[in-house]
């Protein structure tokens, strides 16, 4: 038994979609949720920014006495979660393998489609997941930057969002792919638009409800699950104001905040 | 004379529209540009973290020796331009002025349009000084969010950026705007497509030129300009790492750097 909070930070609210399936499979336990909103997006920046931003809300979550960190971002995941793992003691978790295995599942032996941030495409991660995996298995992944600030001006149905995705996604039609994996967390909010595009066709995968499965596998495995009998409790924090936050993010959970939202902004020395 | 450099800042690269007409007009002056790429974009932003990005650069900028600061950014003008005249003893001159005074002239007494980040809208600071500028200007404000990331996909005379400016425009049209401020520095690159969706019947204003003459004067005023016989030399410092940034750095200067570029990062502090 082991009632200290989860951890689960994201680049700004998207990672709440990973937040909301842990909540719904583990009601038991203290969430933690942070989101860099006063640096978001993550998605274009390099390598060596993503992994310092990583480290500093890793060892904020530290310092809150969580047992578990959950990444829930996909750029983050897919360039600084090694390092992460390697600079701490805790069970570190991103979104990445579980998207894979899922993929995996839905894709038997067809070729696979990976759309993302550039961060996380250019890293080469999922590329490298999926072939170490399975063998022969055949991939193709798009960066596509102008998914997220479709969906965050709300235009999820709108002529621009169609043509946005016919750009993005004309080649993996012509290349017969068998499942595609949708690893940013906001493009589920496009899953409709995307499904019909492909004429209901293609496996789109989210990471969300998997990487939720495997926090309770590792948690169960290390015996340290909180005790069943409690309700747990959330708490969040931002890098920018609260305020745009709280909204935002009931949208996302499709319910309010259960807990505060703190600001917690990082005091530069020069 | 004062060979001290000017110190101009962005949330990015867009603010290279401006370094760029301060270098024509000014050859003999030495100028530092700070981007601060790793934080970028700041037109969702907060006022208050906006505030705090800006007052760190400007003290980065005052370390480094400057004689002048030029805030060449539309939203940390709109939000922070006030806060940081008021703590630094340098003369700090924004864009919005210029653009302002640019419109006003170009407008007669018709109405005027603004489109900006969302930051720059909300601030009201264009509204604001368009109306103390000239009784009774009649003001119409809007904020276009994916006109930035469709500049940095470069989908310039795409038909997704005729669908996003048909969307963010369209109100102006009806309201018979008779000029119109591009208060971001990215939608300049978008001046044609606009220009044809008015079929150039309003004037289209922005501000980088018109700011350069201010610094102009302002050294003039205050005879601190550089000796006239010397040519003047360049630096640059972003936040996140140089690489990609010298090569869009290049495309907005139609030349490649003609100095060094820095890493500079702050060290937080828990």
């Amino acid at each position: 038994m082991d009632n200290r909070p989860i951890g689960i930070f994201d680049s700004g609210v998207g990672g709440l979609t990973v937040f909301k399936e842990i909540r719904e499979l583990l009601p038991s336990e203290n969430l933690i949720y942070f989101g860099d909103t006063a640096r978001v997006p993550y998605g274009g920046k390099s390598v060596q920014v993503i992994q310092k931003f990583a480290a500093e809300i890793a060892h904020f979550l530290e310092l809150q006495n969580v047992k578990m960190i959950v990444v829930a971002c996909n750029t983050a995941s897919a360039v600084a979660l090694h390092k992460l793992k390697s600079e701490s003691t805790l069970p570190i978790i991103g979104v990445i393998d579980p998207g894979v295995r899922a993929a995996i599942k839905a894709s038997g032996n067809g070729t696979v489609g990976v759309i993302g941030t550039r961060a996380t495409i250019n890293s080469g991660a999922y590329q490298e997941r999926l072939a170490r995996l399975r063998n022969n298995v055949k991939v193709v992944a798009r960066a596509c930057p102008l998914l997220v600030p479709i969906v965050e001006e709300n235009l999820l149905t709108s002529e621009i969002a169609r043509l946005a995705l016919k750009m993005y996604l004309e080649d993996f039609r012509s290349m017969n792919i068998s499942s595609l994996i949708l690893a940013c967390t906001h493009y589920p909010l496009l899953k409709s638009m995307i499904d019909s595009y492909f004429s209901g066709q293609v496996a789109l995968v989210d990471s969300a409800y998997e990487t939720a499965l495997e926090v309770k596998e590792v948690l169960t495995a290390r015996r340290i699950t909180a005790e069943s009998s409690r309700s747990g409790k959330e708490q969040f924090f931002v890098s920018d104001t609260p305020e745009s936050f709280a909204g935002i993010a009931s949208g996302f959970l499709g319910r309010a905040l259960a807990g505060d939202c703190i600001q917690h902004s990082w005091q530069n020395e020069f």
